[in-house]
């Protein structure tokens, strides 16, 4: 007997019939003998109109509020997938964020989980019912309703598998596991077995849109072993595991693109101490995540710097460095949306060398110029012009290998 | 300087154009130096929309878990409005239940308010914030969500106003006013000017629609000036309030119909004691609320017993009653929807004699057959097949001189 926490996301829980399949597949998994906590997402598209919502009244609005009105996506599917369970003779129980008890910052619309007390989930388990817990959301510590970030069901169900000590985090989405690629641009794209954390987290990071970063650091901290399943088959999916020697053989293990990222260049910004940190500093002040930096050498005592952010946080970025390069004497800010970020991911890198040459390589034959580049031990990012986004991807995807795997096993 | 509740209806926050419509006039009311709290509903049509979802599941759900689905509605409702005040440059903080603090007792789906603590939302007052605040819904004492039934946000808004000793509670709706009758049915109604607690209770436990009763009740129990009006129009609209001398003038101030109960018939009941008490306890036992009641007198040693039930109720009721006609071994159980309760209601009628015979009069004079009857101190009301529903009104509403109060008017 193990005590198992699946997530379902939009798609799973998209209608009133999917919701019963889940209700099915969650006793089906009960029957064997589990104890079954289940996290879910909102309905597909549900977050998005209550985000339209909101945007119909303003670009800007209260994140505080903006939280009230989305989490309520989620507070729905677990009334609804409860009821399913109990229509099927289960027991079950939903739990908001505050019931179970999920404590975060104050960070609204990006809150980080500070606590988790599981004691409710623990009571309603031991009566044999399913607990199922809104994803995506918490209270912070003066009962405010706070959400994670998008895809922050995730980091909600590897949070209570870590609570619960539980065996398994089973990740329930509309595709069935991890691949080495988006399949829809390139065809040859292969599902993995298995991937480290490590490897996850660069994927994650990239925009892979599988999981939530944040989940995947957590399940990497609290060493959950953490499944990424299709609620549509009875595949194994792709585990997501501590590293093994067997994984270090291949050197790119998958290619990511990433179209949610924005372009910020702030042009001939006097040359000075403390002028990135400025900023950077201000950025970071308003939660805003920045991924990708370059600033060229100076030049006639100016500088040109540019970097990527998130592409939803564009309009609020915009506006403070727009405020920061007219005080500093900057000549101008451009922006634009028309970028993306292909990168190639795997654990084997750090023992070859060259493989940041090998691709800037295959993208120059291509003829796609590099706006910016940047690295980690066990990946190479470019940023490039979106138009060559799905060309990148094919052809590092061939270049290193990726398409023969496929052949080969088969 | 007041403290003014304002309450808006479902229609009122239909749409973001509307709510920015009320964002406008709440902004406007504190302009006039006034405090204001602002209660709301849940998008129109929204309610319904999520109880079909449950629906799609079942047509026996678990009333906490219809209750965590369907208090969604007006968490989506406050975050907007809060954010469309925020944009019109108004200060604005949004309150769900539990944060106002509002306690229930656990009756999911029909809780009753037990408490309110309303330090927070002085707190907000006090900062010159618009207090937004979630109609319908609470917490029960073990942090459970609640709500208060059909119309609750009108209770809500009644008892935010007693707990914070407001000056008035104005609810806002898409009708001007209290009219003598529903104009749909007879474009001769006429909007009051003022109307009794009493009669506006009566009304109200009628289906006038206009008012939830339990918010009426509160109102009259905490003697809170409540004024229904128009978000649409400037109209003062109808003020609730205590009877005065002029009120006693008429004698039927109103014509009300109800479509929203069903019949429930058991047939052959052996005669005995206690056997109404057993029905009507294991329905009270369900909260389901039992209206008209007719038992006949006993023939060969067996009753007939019909009474009343809200249509909503109609399936839980009759499984309740089956069950135990079967048990005191009753010859049979029909149901019917197709019933329309038709009543007249005034304060005057205290000091009147003959008016419900003059109403049976004017009824059987359609032909027009009443299947029961009830009455109070200043209400005649009579159960009839609902084809005839609009025939009475209308018959009732010129028998009783309320057309002719209209042209004499203007």
């Amino acid at each position: 007997m193990a005590l198992i926490v699946q997530k379902y996301g939009g798609t799973s829980v998209g209608s009133t019939e999917r919701m019963k399949a889940v209700a099915q597949r969650v006793l089906a998994t009960q029957k064997q003998g589990h104890d079954v906590a289940v996290v879910v997402s909102a309905m597909s598209g549900e977050t998005n109109r209550l985000l339209g919502l909101v945007k119909e009244l303003t670009d800007r609005p209260d994140d505080r509020e903006v939280d009230v009105v989305v989490a309520t996506g989620e507070q729905v599917s677990i009334g609804l997938v409860a009821i399913a369970i109990q229509t099927l003779g289960g027991k079950a129980r939903s739990f908001l964020g505050d019931q179970c008890t999920i404590v975060t910052d104050s960070t609204f619309s990006k809150a980080r989980i500070k606590s988790i007390d599981a004691k409710n989930i623990f009571k309603a388990l031991k009566q044999k019912e399913i607990a199922v817990i809104a994803g995506f959301q918490g209270t912070d510590e003066h009962g405010n309703v706070t959400t994670l970030g998008r895809g922050g069901s995730d980091t909600t169900a590897v949070a209570i598998a870590a609570a619960l000590k539980a065996d398994a985090c089973e990740i329930y989405t509309d595709v069935d596991g991890v691949y080495t690629t988006d399949p829809r641009i390139c065809p040859a794209a292969k599902k993995l077995d298995k991937i480290s954390y490590e490897e996850m987290l660069e994927l994650a990071s990239l925009g892979g849109k599988v999981l939530q970063i944040r989940s995947v650091e957590l399940a990497m901290n609290y060493k959950v072993p953490l499944w990424v399943k299709s609620s549509f088959s009875d595949d194994p999916g792709t585990l997501c595991c501590e590293e093994d020697e067997s994984m270090e053989d291949v050197v790119v293990n998958a290619v990511a693109l990433d179209s949610n990222e924005a372009k910020i260049a702030v042009f001939g910004i006097p040359d000075g101490v403390g002028i990135a940190s400025k900023i950077f500093g201000a950025l970071d002040e308003k939660a805003i995540v920045v991924d990708l930096i370059v600033q060229n050498v100076p030049r006639d005592g100016k500088v040109d710097l540019t970097f990527t952010v998130g592409k939803a946080d564009l309009v609020k970025a915009t506006d403070v460095v727009k405020k920061i390069a007219k005080a500093i004497r900057a000549d101008s800010v451009e922006t634009s949306g028309d970028v993306a970020k292909v990168s190639i991911v795997g654990v084997g890198m750090r023992n070859h060398s060259g493989v940041a040459a090998r691709m800037f390589e295959v993208l120059a034959k291509e003829g796609i110029n590099l706006e910016a580049i940047s690295t980690s031990e066990i990946r190479v990012s470019a940023l490039i012009a979106s138009k060559y986004a799905e060309l990148a991807v094919r052809s590092l995807h061939t270049a290193f290998g990726l398409d023969a795997k496929r052949a080969k096993k088969k």
